[in-house]
């Protein structure tokens, strides 16, 4: 809790208090009001930069000197421009050689530099931290850093600011970065508020992790959730604050992210990420698989807004599930 | 300006207060602050919501007693049926056959009853005009009423307050019921303020007619833009208040509104309808031929978010202008 007051006191001036709108189509279906938390509409499309910012506001001045280093990982690679960009440093991006070049024009917009190294998003992390190691540079973790995680929590000190009577968060979980950060924020604060991690059932690293009490190497498939997909870092504290701190942790099928993005673009008018759209079909799984609900408001996180043209042409063109 | 101060005062508690997020992507390009009205979050994902709401608590008891019916025009039918949720009556919405399935589950949605009357958007006016007459209800014209365009004002009265620098606003302009609200609003407190309105170049009928000094029949082609598209009502009273209150007017090639649409999507993380894209491209166009900018911030206004999954997918399948 500590770090997220730090990095509210450092990142807040570069920080959009993002809007939560009330769900038309999900507080009717749920029977209780429902707000959506707009990250999507966060500097850089996503919750990203908060993490990004508070670490790199965090550094000493001999620190930024030397440079930062870090990977491409989902919204992570912009963020970290961006956050470079404020403090006046231009940040090295390692990609793999598949990269979204979309994201790579994101990241050089906000003045990042991109390098190519590796053939996937673990093997550019691994030559990200090499590269840190070997030049004395910071590398900037995508959650698994206090800061970062600070940073993330931000968003729960705005959501208790914003929904007086809040009474459970829905968020997504890929490497647990934003879970454990929003967790700590509104636990310390509110500990009667229901934080309820959720990820795509084809890719639960952390959900299996947990449960099984320690971190898992386990395969994922693939999800439209991409955002929350992989595997969790060996280590991570992420584990231990998500262990201690959510009250409960979803699962949801394909089918539903599916049909809940496509139900934010028509019902809500809202274009989010596949791992947006994943926290939001998560409440409307936990709600019907709970006996009875809890009195008082529900948020649910959309963690990001960056989908590029060929993603959103292909989900559109899937017919199934419709 | 009365008649927004009265709409405010009626609708405000059922009104979003919509953000006005900074534009990263146009502010860079056109080297001054854009912000971006969002009005595509408003309730029923458009501005339309305020005129209805206005109109519809501007009504009697005895009138609402009566009834009310209405003809889908873009997200007008929408807007009316929620308004009318509001006071406990189910407007009829009359629709052409052709109309989109999505806009008329939202109508139902919001507790309105759909009729199919005519083939056209122009023959459904009509029959609801005629049903209003013969029936003794009341019919809710989209543009041409001083409550509805009171309404659209009370955007103009959150710009003012959001934007304490505000220089220029630009305004999509069909049948001109929102730019000339939003036009009253502005100039009454601060006439220094440039109100500019604009029109997709194939279907800008008010704009040939603001420059014939009256209004003209014209033919219309297609457009993207199709929230602003079509025929001006003969004798509309938003005529006279846009040749005295618009400082400047300026159409828009369909590739420059397809060029806004999936820059939206992509660099700002906001799904449009056309007609939104449409003034985000006018800002662009407009910059691109003045000699000079006036100092201070640019605010766009984003109309709506209302897009079907169709239409979706045909504008990302065009491969031109890309």
């Amino acid at each position: 809790m500590a770090e997220v007051h730090a990095a509210e006191s450092r990142a807040r001036p570069h920080l959009l208090t993002t809007p939560a709108i009330a769900s038309a189509a999900l507080s009717a279906e749920l029977g209780a009001p429902v707000l959506l938390k707009c990250e999507n509409l966060q500097h850089t499309g996503s919750f990203k930069a908060r993490g990004a910012l508070s670490k790199v506001l965090a550094l000493t001045p001999d620190e930024l000197d030397r440079g930062i280093v870090t990977a491409l990982t989902g919204n992570h690679g912009t963020a970290v421009a961006y956050a470079g960009a404020i403090v006046g440093v231009a940040p090295l991006v390692f990609v793999p050689d598949d990269a979204n070049p979309t994201k790579l024009a994101a990241i050089e917009r906000h003045g990042g530099r991109v390098e190519v190294h590796g053939s996937d998003s673990v093997e550019s992390e691994l030559a990200a931290r090499r590269r840190a190691e070997d030049d004395g540079i910071t590398f900037i973790s995508p959650y698994n850093d206090a800061a970062v995680i600070g940073g993330q929590g931000t968003i729960g000190l705005e959501l208790l600011e914003q929904v007086p009577d809040l009474a459970a968060v829905f968020v997504a979980v890929g490497g647990g970065g934003l879970a454990s950060g929003v967790a700590a924020a509104i636990k310390a604060a509110a500990p009667a508020v229901r934080v309820i991690g959720c990820s795509p059932a084809t890719s639960a690293v952390m959900y299996h992790s947990l449960r099984a009490g320690a971190i898992l190497e386990m395969p994922s498939e693939p999800t439209l959730s991409d955002g929350t997909a992989g595997g969790v870092e060996p280590g991570t504290i992420t584990f231990g604050l998500l262990a201690s701190l959510l009250d409960d942790f979803v699962t949801v099928e394909e089918r539903d992210i599916r049909r809940a993005f496509l139900e934010l673009i028509e019902m809500e008018h809202l274009l989010v990420e596949g791992s947006a759209a994943m926290a939001y079909a998560a409440a409307r799984t936990y709600a019907r698989d709970q006996a009875s609900h809890a009195e008082g408001t529900t948020a649910v996180i959309l963690s990001g807004g960056n989908v590029g043209r060929e993603k959103l042409r292909q989900i559109l063109a899937e017919r199934g599930g419709e």
